[in-house]
């Protein structure tokens, strides 16, 4: 089994994604939320790039059904529901909706994603479950950081190389790494013992807590919360 | 002092880069290759992104002093005089001469950094020297990896961590890290005790055996063989 790590959604071509299982993390916090959201109930998420996008798609869906979520430098965007805070999508509000998400880094890898046969949505809180379902597929397997405005993230990184490592270790000695996977690994050796730490320690993690969001690291830290392991199909992701 | 690595091109901001020194990383090959020729005594190195240009650049110059050299997929270009090793810029060939050179990933890194006011090609090679150049100058300082194919590579980041906690340990307490610098910096710790070891273990270092360079591996390895500093200005590197 081929193990690949990509950085930033920059480094993936479509053209090699035929044929492969591809991890999307973006986990501070799109993809934390996403899984938060469908493991509430949510009947699926649609990803959209801009927030003019989200506008004309909520007016082509039911509004009583539709929640508007997603945030520009951390905070909640104007005439939205929902911000990009994980502990906001609670059963009581998202419960059967279906939600329009425009995040920054997020939305990107996820469309960057969509030429492979299957593309998961993968955090810290759906991480075990994510690993058998890969197990499971057989195919070789990509894993996609967003990143943070197309630059390296920490805090991707190091759960990209959390997943690599288990990987490896339920697959055997069959694995063929990237260099982006080693790399990935050795991070996850030096930084995966303490994610809430890590998070602190990383540009992402400073601007949460900044933005008065601190909360949220300490969610998104948390390992095998849920056991949701959401796709993304023809735009749209459900579980 | 602020700090920054990229592990690939698409990552750096032009904008972002005044003010900054700014060092080009690519290990294997190029960045090493253009320390020896200078350090041989070449007259400067001239890089372009296509063998189209080299070969328009190359009727402009006194074809007596000029050399036409790089590589593609590792191999010399047909009607090119050197390759992209640097065992092959002895003084015997190069002194003096302007060597226009071609190479897949370095001369595109090169060219990302021109926009910052000064602009230093490093490599193992000389390590030492451009710390203390670095150090000199006291600018906040952008570390940019070529890599590989646009995407991560593993010897580019290990020297950019090296060089970053070589830097620290210069400038004392003061340094402000970027997300990538951190992870560079972890992985020279896993990575910096045997380079060649790392070199044999990344897709470019296997991709260079197999196509019957090792020796240049070796070559690449040697901390501090020489104590040029070459400097991108004008579209041209001289020491």
């Amino acid at each position: 089994v081929k193990l690949q790590v990509f950085f930033t959604p920059a480094e993936v071509a479509s053209a090699e994604l035929s044929g492969r299982v591809v991890l999307v993390l973006d986990v501070l916090r799109a993809t934390s939320t996403i899984v938060e959201a469908l493991a509430s109930g949510a009947r699926r998420v649609l990803p959209v790039a801009t927030v003019d996008e989200a506008a004309i798609l909520a007016q082509k869906l039911d509004r009583s059904t539709t929640l508007l979520c997603g945030e520009r430098n951390c905070r909640l965007i104007e005439g939205f529901d929902l911000g990009n805070s994980p502990a906001e999508f609670t059963p009581a509000r998202v419960r059967g909706k279906s939600l329009i998400m425009s995040t920054t880094n997020g939305t990107v890898a996820l469309l960057a994603a969509s030429a492979a046969p299957r593309v998961i949505v993968a955090s810290f809180l759906n991480f075990s479950a994510v690993v058998e379902a890969v197990v499971q597929d057989g195919s070789d397997c990509t894993i996609l950081c967003s990143g943070r405005d197309r630059r390296f993230a920490m805090e991707d990184a190091v759960c990209a190389g959390m997943f690599a490592q288990r990987l490896r270790e339920r697959l055997g000695g069959t694995i063929r790494r990237n260099d982006g996977a080693a790399a990935a690994m050795s991070m996850a050796g030096r930084y995966g013992k303490s994610l809430e730490r890590m998070f602190r320690g990383s540009a992402a993690g400073r601007h949460i807590v900044e933005a008065g969001l601190a909360d949220d690291l300490a969610f998104c830290a948390e390992l095998d919360r849920h056991t949701v392991v959401p796709e993304l199909k023809d735009r749209e992701v459900s579980a």
